[in-house]
């Protein structure tokens, strides 16, 4: 189903490991403007699955979302109908009954209730969805759901808005009962005209974990991936995070299993937060940031996101400057208490800002460095611990610089 | 002391009205790197002055701020010392004696105590102050202050950074005990590289007020103009606001004639943060944000600033995109609680979200208005009152549009 784009972006689909009890599809409805874009993907679980979501915090959120939440957790969910090109936000009562069409519309064709689907749409806000080309969708995509790798390449198109690739991470895990996979894909915050998008993302796991257990599994999760991202921390109407597991791998986490379990699913998380980060619109730099001895990690986070938020930071990196002055400013108006000499600050390696001074660095040279490295790390070292030493609080976050074709994208109008 | 800059912008001195029993004047001292540029500016108050003042809530403050904070409220403030190009910040122990010896050196001229005079510095962090020149500077200054307007206006460029023009702006009000002036100058909030500069206003007032009685309508004052602007929401490390009240008019401000004092005080003010909007790097658009209905003026402020500060926002104005999605989502994400029907948006006087639904409106038109107004207004109005009805809170807020220039000049590195 290509349409000429490489979207796949040099990943292989045969290098996907495919949890067991999942199929895929997607085809083009006609909901993006685009007749040659997939906008309709399907994921089907065929047994019943149990499952956990996490969703936006806007207090305005879009059909789907009301809909997720009132379904979940379960222990049967069969399927999933995702649509890109309209988010279904905005749309009142009709968007709400338009999100329940949708849902019942894949139960019909697996013989179970309506309350059995999720549903999740990313794309224009405040539209009718087209519900006669995505209802024939859903239709021309159930014969298609296969459970090879080019049907899950396809449902992983299907979701896209703005991402210029597909985002497919996935590992294998051995446990004592033995092997269970854990595949996410999703799609990214890159926010443009003529409305905003969304962050979406699908975790799969052929693992038998009752829904109780996953929710805990999936906060941590989300807490250090899609949490931990920042593009301009304009926080979507329909941002969904839903984990499945269809429990085919026949293997039953047991308590001495779940650590694993959940590293392997934390991981599978970070690399595709991280893909996201790395597709954003307009970026030159990935910011890694990461925050040590603080009192807690919710200090450090706070201080993370309020750097990695900062106009004057991210247009400081995308110039190269190694301006020590507005990261330390940046967490000195993060909400926490320190003095000046609690903190140090390392970029790439080199320290610049030493318990509360200035080091003497070479700036010409550190910028250098920074012109050459697509990532810049970015490290604040505090001791608000006991007697002057760092405290146990820590985090790592991911963000972006501030390009011109951020706002180019951005700006840009089109009636 | 003209240095070829038209400084002034279209402003003529000769319509400022002066308070009387100040004196001004500003220097070259070389604090700035170019030698033709104003960089060590004097306030003299002939009397002692009631003074008040508020200061960055930055952890990481500059050792002017921490001078002032010690120093106020006080009875008998006698002088300022400001100077452009240093900020004085992350200077540690040597930067709070440089402070100090500043504040010494023109109450040595003046007769006084150090702790009779008040500094404030702006300009690039991290770097020790150049004392020699500074110390020169103020004994060069000293005998060149002026009670005329051309004193002022040397005072008012001597304390500029990025800013384009000065920021002068004065009202005479008349109470029952006679007349009183009050003027105010300020800096603004552009921030450029090497590193960031810092929002400066200086209120004086020839009112006869205790410093008791200052205070609180110097929070008023501040609340409804310098804490109502915001250009990107980095909180500087230097942001300095002081009042000044010499008693020079004769006329004491009594319980009955402090309405009208206030309201003259507030409104200097705020002609001086929109000001400061006015001239923030790279603006093409100002976006002026009133938001009310909602159930306190807190609320209200939370969704205005983050509207204000909302990247997506910038660009859509900047792009000239009635985008109704990314303003009403972002209130969504402000912190208050609200429904969608509890919402509605007009922009440029076009309703385009009416109580949770978009409305038929003609996209092309309003982009064309927009283009066409360099102020873009912004209502969000709530029904957060009993029995959906609007709840008694409000805000106004100023912000700026994110441009290309915004971008190109804060990435604009320059070892």
């Amino acid at each position: 189903m290509s349409d000429g784009t490489d979207w796949l972006g040099g990943a292989n689909p045969a290098d996907w490991q495919l949890p067991k009890g999942f199929r895929f599809a997607a085809v083009r409805a006609g909901v993006k403007p685009s007749a040659t874009k997939l906008d309709l993907s399907l994921v089907v679980s065929d047994r019943p699955a149990s499952a956990a979501g996490m969703f936006t915090t806007n207090k305005v959120c879009a059909a789907p979302v009301q809909s997720c939440r009132a379904r979940l957790p379960s222990e049967r969910i069969r399927g999933i109908v995702i649509n890109s090109g309209n988010a279904n936000a905005c749309t009142g009562d009709q968007g709400r009954a338009d999100a329940e069409a949708m849902a019942a519309r894949l139960a019909g064709h697996l013989k179970v209730e309506p309350s059995d689907v999720l549903v999740a749409s990313t794309g224009v806000i405040g539209r009718p969805m087209p519900m006669g080309n995505v209802l024939a969708g859903i239709d021309a995509a159930f014969p298609r759901l296969s459970a090879e790798s080019a049907g899950l390449a396809d449902a992983a198109i299907g979701i896209l808005t703005t991402d210029t690739k597909v985002k497919v991470r996935s590992r294998t895990v051995r446990l004592a009962g033995g092997e269970v996979t854990v595949l996410g894909f999703c799609k990214g915050a890159a926010m443009i005209g003529p409305n905003m998008a969304t962050m979406l993302a699908f975790l799969l796991t052929d693992a038998e974990v009752d829904a109780a257990r996953l929710r805990p599994n999936l906060i941590r999760a989300v807490d250090e991936s899609f949490h931990s991202v920042s593009v301009e921390g304009h926080t979507s109407t329909n941002d969904t995070v839903l984990l499945l597991a269809s429990g085919a791998s026949g293997v039953r986490i047991t308590a001495a299993d779940e650590p694993a379990f959940s590293a392997a699913l934390t991981a599978t998380a970070q690399e595709l937060a991280r893909a996201i980060v790395e597709d954003a619109e307009g970026v030159t730099h990935v910011m890694a940031i990461e925050v040590g001895g603080t009192r807690t990690d919710a200090e450090a986070r706070l201080v993370a996101k309020t750097v990695a938020e900062s106009a004057l930071v991210k247009t400081a990196v995308f110039g190269h400057d190694p301006n020590w002055g507005r990261i330390c400013s940046a967490a000195g108006y993060a909400g926490i208490d320190f003095r000046e000499e609690d903190l140090s600050l390392t970029v790439n390696g080199t320290l610049l800002y030493d318990r509360g001074r200035p080091t003497a660095f070479d700036a010409a040279a550190e910028s250098a460095r920074m012109k050459a490295s697509r990532e810049i790390r970015i490290q604040l070292a505090f001791t608000l611990g006991s007697a002057g030493q760092p405290g146990p609080g820590s985090c790592r976050f991911w963000s972006t610089d501030l390009s011109f074709d951020y706002v180019r994208l951005n700006a840009d109008y089109t009636t």
